[in-house]
C-alpha cells in the first residue's frame, strides 16, 4: 500500500493546464505501485494515470524509463504512453517531486493465473523485448548478480533467524551464481519484475503491461527466468509444467530461444530466485516497527531456489523442441 | 488513508456479473473514505464506486444510507447512486464483507474554499435538504448533544496532556449545551459529516456531494453549522464572515431558515465544534503506536469553541436580514 503525497486542488490544476488534455474532472489516489504514488486522473480528454516518484526511485533514471515506455508504445506494445507536456517533455514536477502523466490501461491483474494466462503473459514478454530491441539507451541492471553479495552480507547474519540453514543455503547458491553465470546471452531491455499486478488482462488477454521501474538492460531470457518464477509455482512450492510448458512456447511464439540461452536457463532461473529472495529477505529484516505493509515472504524464493539447484536442463521447465 | 480488504480478480468478476453492467475492465483500490474499502471500477458500462464496509459501519445502518442516496438522487441531487443489481438489491457481499456499487461523480475537493465555493455549497446543503425531505426511513444522530458526555467521560483525564485547560473548557462547553440544546427545530435528513474532501467541485460548481455514512435524522439547521465550521474558518483561526455570508445566503436561497433556526444558530455552531472536538479528541488519545495515519489536530475545534462561545446572534455568522 502506498503512502501517498497530497496534492492540492490548485496545484493539480495547474499542473494539468501544461498539457493539451483539457480540464480535470476528477484526481483520486491509487493503491497501485508500492514505490510512487499514483492517481487515477480523468481530463476533458480521458483517462490517464499520474504518477509523482517518491525516493526509492533515482531521478536520473527517469528519462530511461519514460523513454522506454514511449519507444515500446510507438512500437506495438500496449503499455502507460507517457504524456507529452506542451513543451514536448514527459517529465515535469508537481508537489516538489518529479511527475508524469501515462494513459490509463484497462485490465486486471490475476491472482491466480492459469496455463493460459502464463501463455499470453509469455507471448506478451516476448513481444516486450522485440520492441525494445532498437531502444538506443541503457540501464545497467543493479540487482544482477554483482549486485546479490552485498545484499547477502546485509541479511546473512539474521538469515537464520527466518528459517534455520537460510545463511548457508543462501551461500552456496551465490557462490554457484557468482561461478557460472553466463557471459554473452543476447541483452535488451527487460523489464525485471513482470509479477502478476504489473500484467493486466481482459478474460485471458494480455490488456497491458506497467510498471517499468526496474526495467534495464540485461540478458533477454533473464527476464523470462523471472516469469517463471513469479507465474509457474504452485502455492504448495511445486514447478507446474504445464504452465511453464505453456509460456516458453508463448514466449518462442516471437522469439525463439537460441541455444546458449537453452542451456543457461535452470541458471538464470536459480539466479532470479535469489535475487528475490534476498530482496525480500533484506525487507523482511527491516520492517519498520508497526508497519502497516506486510513484507513478502523471502521463503517463498527459499522454496524455489531449491527446485532450480536441482534441475539440470530448461526441458525441466517445458521447453520442448 | 485507507487500509484495503483485497478482492480477487475471480471474486470480483462473480460479483459484477450480479449487476447488468458489463464486464470488468479495471478495479483499483482508491484513497478515499476512512471508514471503508473502496475502489475505482470500469466497465463495458461506465465508472463506478465498489465500496467494502469494514467494521466501524454498522451493517444495520446501510440499507439507511443506500435507500438516502437512492431517494436523493431520484430527487435531483447529484450524489453517488447505488447500482441495483439482477434481483433489485442495493446491497450485496464481496470477500466477506457488505458491498455496494455506486455511481462514479467527477468532481474535485477544494483545500481552500473561497467564498465562491462556500456560497455554492450552502446552495447544495439546501438542496440536500429539500431532496431529502420526504424520505421515510429514519436514523437517529449517535453524535448529537446526549452522545458528547460519554465522549467527554472517555477523553477527560487526558485532555489538558493535549492542551492545558481543554478539560475544563469542553466541561463548560458541554454543561451549557447540555442546559440549552435547542428543541423543536425543523428536523430531517442531514449529511453531518459534510467537509470539503465529501464535496466535488468542478471548477466553482458543486459536481456532487459524497459519503453519506454519517447521515442521520436531525435539526437541518445543525448540518448548517457543521459546513459553517468546517468552510469558513481560516488557518489562524478566525471566522471569515464573508464566506459564512455566502454560505448563508446560498442555503436561503433554496431554504429560508426559521425564526427559531436563527435564534438557535450560535448554539448549533457551538454544539458541532464540540462534536467534533470531542471525536478527534478521542482519536487523538487512542492512536496505535506506528500508525501512519496523522489523526486531526482537535485543537483546530478548540479554537472554533472558543468563537462560538461568545457569538450572540447569527448576524455574527453572516445572516443578513
Amino acid at each position: 500500500m502506498a503512502v501517498y503525497t497530497e496534492v492540492s486542488d490548485e496545484e493539480l490544476e495547474a499542473f494539468v493546464a501544461g498539457y493539451d488534455i483539457g480540464r480535470v474532472l476528477s484526481c483520486k489516489g491509487i493503491a497501485e505501485g508500492v514505490e510512487n504514488s499514483n492517481f487515477a486522473l480523468h481530463t476533458e480528454r480521458g483517462s490517464y494515470i499520474l504518477t509523482l516518484y517518491e525516493k526509492r526511485v533515482r531521478e536520473s533514471d527517469l528519462p530511461f524509463f519514460l523513454g522506454l515506455m514511449r519507444h515500446l508504445s510507438a512500437n506495438g506494445l500496449v503499455c502507460p504512453l507517457p504524456i507529452l507536456d506542451r513543451r514536448g517533455e514527459a517529465l515535469g514536477r508537481l508537489a516538489g517531486r518529479p511527475a508524469a502523466l501515462v494513459s490509463f490501461l484497462e485490465g486486471l491483474s490475476v491472482r491466480r493465473p492459469n496455463a493460459r494466462h502464463c501463455g499470453a503473459l509469455g507471448e506478451a514478454l516476448g513481444r516486450l523485448h522485440a520492441a525494445g530491441r532498437d531502444f538506443p539507451m541503457t540501464r545497467e541492471n543493479a540487482l544482477s548478480v554483482t549486485g546479490w553479495r552485498p545484499l547477502f552480507e546485509a541479511a546473512q547474519a539474521q538469515a537464520d533467524r527466518v528459517s534455520p540453514g537460510l545463511r548457508e543455503r543462501a551461500a552456496q547458491a551465490l557462490d554457484a551464481l557468482e561461478r557460472h553465470w553466463p557471459a554473452g546471452l543476447p541483452t535488451g531491455v527487460i523489464h525485471a519484475d513482470l509479477f502478476t499486478d504489473n500484467v493486466f488482462f481482459i478474460g485471458e488477454a494480455v490488456s497491458g503491461l506497467i510498471d517499468f521501474y526496474f526495467a534495464c538492460t540485461d540478458a533477454l531470457a533473464y527476464d523470462l527466468s523471472i516469469c517463471l518464477n513469479a507465474w509457474c509455482f504452485e502455492p504448495d512450492g511445486s514447478f507446474n509444467v504445464t504452465k511453464g510448458r505453456a509460456m516458453i512456447a508463448g514466449y518462442e511464439r516471437v522469439r525463439r530461444l537460441e541455444p546458449d540461452e537453452v542451456e543457461a536457463l535452470p541458471l538464470l532461473c536459480r539466479g532470479s530466485a535469489l535475487r528475490f529472495m534476498l530482496t525480500r529477505l533484506v525487507d523482511w529484516l527491516n520492517v519498520p516497527p508497526g508497519a502497516l505493509v506486510k513484507p513478502k515472504d523471502p521463503l517463498e524464493y527459499d522454496r524455489k531456489l531449491s527446485f532450480h539447484g536441482k534441475a539440470t536442463s530448461a526441458f525441466e521447465y517445458g521447453l520442448q523442441r
